[in-house]
């Protein structure tokens, strides 16, 4: 294992490859534009960002993102790997992503940058803390010893007042459901006030907890200030609460850091504005190295969309996600997170599911696709287990909803 | 004014605008892409996001941004305006930016979405710090009433050590720099450690002020773990520092308000990584809202890349993301922010940014402007400093050459 910061991207460039590959090392270590005299032949030897690899792709005529090249010029693509010593940044994950990703999408010689992949030193394990509770502390906590944990989000995203929400969760924890969120949106609104909510659900959780003698868990969104995230977080671990949820690109590196080391509970990372630093493949970031620096800051719970999914996303892109989120960081530091499919899921993709994960180690969340269900929220719940039930077994859907009531009737509205 | 927040888009959709519109606005409050039996009337009205404006622009036959799309679609472009209540959120800037520019730019509906203004109630003036020194401290601190604070980067980015870091500030220092920073990728390494680097360029600042009766400006980049930046702040602040450094989107918006929360000096905030937020001119953001959360978080001094820079962004964008920092955010609450000019900066430029700047608030960084000036860097400075009065005094850069000898030299490289 290297002891060096290794980052690939996709890149694509108006210029010859070799030089724009040595542009963006240099810019995002000792160089700059203009030859330096004290960037010496040693400093740059100690510093500089190596080009490990340059392997090249096609040509094309037009350039994927717009910018000021030579009339005529043609665009190469290239898969580019580059590696940093880690006696420029230390082992600081904020620092690490002004090198990786800082100012590089905007050069000249770049018409296409896509970071792709991340590899750090397993010195990174012992520097930052990790999921606290990843997927074992979080089957745990929520008593689900095996299989998905089936949850759901809070509808409609806002506008439910503490006791219309806590209404909702009664009838969702009648019918069954292991696992629970506040949506992105509700946060501490004056009309749905975080505490008041809280309390108001965590009556309804403490009280099935009881009757079941297992707890559901409820993510609550206490995404804000600092100040705000602690308070809120000591409420919810007063209350019984078993998770709290924060939208990372609304926090930063630095809130979600801050969050974990003050945290009791997982902390269920919500990736929303994902689609600005993805969307278009020629710019940004993929989800593997993207979701490595929030795992190693903390996150428990990471989203990764989900198979034929409401969004532009492909089926692909979201079992490359999972399948990041489940792989082991180092062998000897796994930081074991647990991957979120979520968006218009239902029992028909179970079984997908199932084999893009490689198992059941994750939380598998459904709104319509429970409350659509013409028995109800209850059969809602039974039927997305029985789905679960026949992807891990092997068994078809249509065959095992033959005698399971429930499925059958979920089969007709998913 | 309105009591809503508002933001504005660029759209291109490959549906009915009207009904893309209804969508993001749905998908951003109340609605879900299924229909809710408790999304009331009544609660629709008080929580809905509302479709203020939309305004067809052209039709094209090819989408910006992949996705699924039916065959033969056609995609309308149009700018698009949405309002939210405040009793959605709150006053919080991590939960306005969650809103905004949250699970909306990947929707199916979307072949194109960026957003391109933000405006927000004058509440959030009071719920939000804003610059603690602005344009007014800045110049306090720096000892430089009028003019532009003419300003370098330390370079190479990494590989001086803390001396030869201080013998290349002293250097700047004797040739009449106003402001200096360190490099974004310049944090806390092992061969260039904070507090050795610190004490070094503080032991010559202090020198150059004693000297000079005004004490030039550093900007020591702190970006870390909040403890981290804590503490470099403090040890900055003892030894005589004026400013702190801190890369934005590496320390996320809990990080700025956290770091400004605790500074007593102003917080110089650097934007790398910008580009993958903006490359794209069908996807992400303008520098316009981007920039309000940041401010109104406390960053003092904001990063606009310059005129003719080495970067891809055209001399418009530099144009429009100045002005954004230089317009007060409220009549009542301008929060002063200072524009940050860099990249590839020299002399040339200056007329063109007095008239983009509508004055000289601002920083005017340049690396090679000032060091590849063949008299040495203290006529770099002064051949700067003579761009300027040219262009304040509105004389032709040539004319003025003709009478200052360092300018003239200067003409023959920039």
């Amino acid at each position: 294992m290297s002891d060096r910061i290794h980052a690939s991207y996709w890149l694509e460039t108006p210029d010859n490859p070799a030089r724009a590959a040595e542009v963006i090392a240099g810019e995002q270590s000792s160089g700059t534009f203009l030859a330096l005299a004290n960037e010496t032949p040693e400093l740059k030897a100690r510093c500089g960002a190596r080009v490990e690899r340059l392997e090249l792709l096609d040509v094309v005529d037009q350039p994927s993102l717009p910018g000021r090249y030579k009339a005529g010029a043609r665009f190469q693509r290239a898969r580019l790997e580059l590696s940093w010593s880690v006696e420029n940044m230390g082992l600081s994950l904020p620092n690490v992503m002004a090198t990786i990703a800082g100012n590089l999408f905007e050069l000249q010689c770049v018409s296409g940058l896509r970071i792709t992949e991340l590899r750090l030193p397993v010195a990174f394990a012992q520097a930052s803390p990790g999921p606290a509770f990843g997927i074992a502390g979080t089957r745990r906590l929520a008593g689900v010893a095996q299989g998905p944990l089936i949850g759901t989000i809070i509808k409609p995203s806002v506008g439910l007042n503490p006791e219309q929400t806590a209404a909702e969760v009664r009838q969702l924890l009648a019918g069954g459901i292991d696992f629970i969120k506040d949506d992105e949106l509700q946060a501490d609104g004056p009309h749905c006030p975080f505490d008041e909510r809280a309390r108001a659900v965590m009556r309804e959780v403490n009280a099935a907890a009881e009757r079941l003698g297992r707890k559901p868990m409820v993510a609550f969104n206490l995404t804000g200030d600092l100040d705000e995230m602690k308070r809120r977080h000591d409420l919810v671990l007063s209350l019984g609460g078993t998770c709290v949820m924060v939208s990372l690109n609304s926090v930063g590196l630095v809130g979600l850091r801050e969050l974990r080391r003050h945290s009791q509970l997982p902390i269920h990372a919500h990736r929303n504005g994902w689609g600005y630093l993805s969307r278009h493949p020629a710019l940004g970031w993929d989800y593997a190295p993207w979701h490595t620096l929030w795992r190693l800051a903390g996150a428990d719970h990471l989203h990764v969309n989900g198979l034929g999914n409401k969004f532009s996303e492909s089926d692909a892109e979201v079992a490359a996600a999972a399948q990041a989120v489940l792989k082991p960081l180092w062998a000897d530091a796994p930081m074991a997170a647990m991957p979120v499919f979520s968006s218009g899921q239902t029992g028909l993709v179970a079984a997908a599911t199932h084999a893009v994960a490689g198992g059941t180690d994750l939380i598998f969340a459904a709104g319509g696709g429970i409350f659509g269900h013409p028995g109800g929220v209850a059969q809602g719940v039974t039927a997305l287990r029985q789905a679960w039930d026949a992807a891990v077994a092997g068994v078809d859907v249509q065959a095992h909803a033959a005698r399971h009531p429930e499925l059958k009737a979920a089969l007709g509205f998913w």
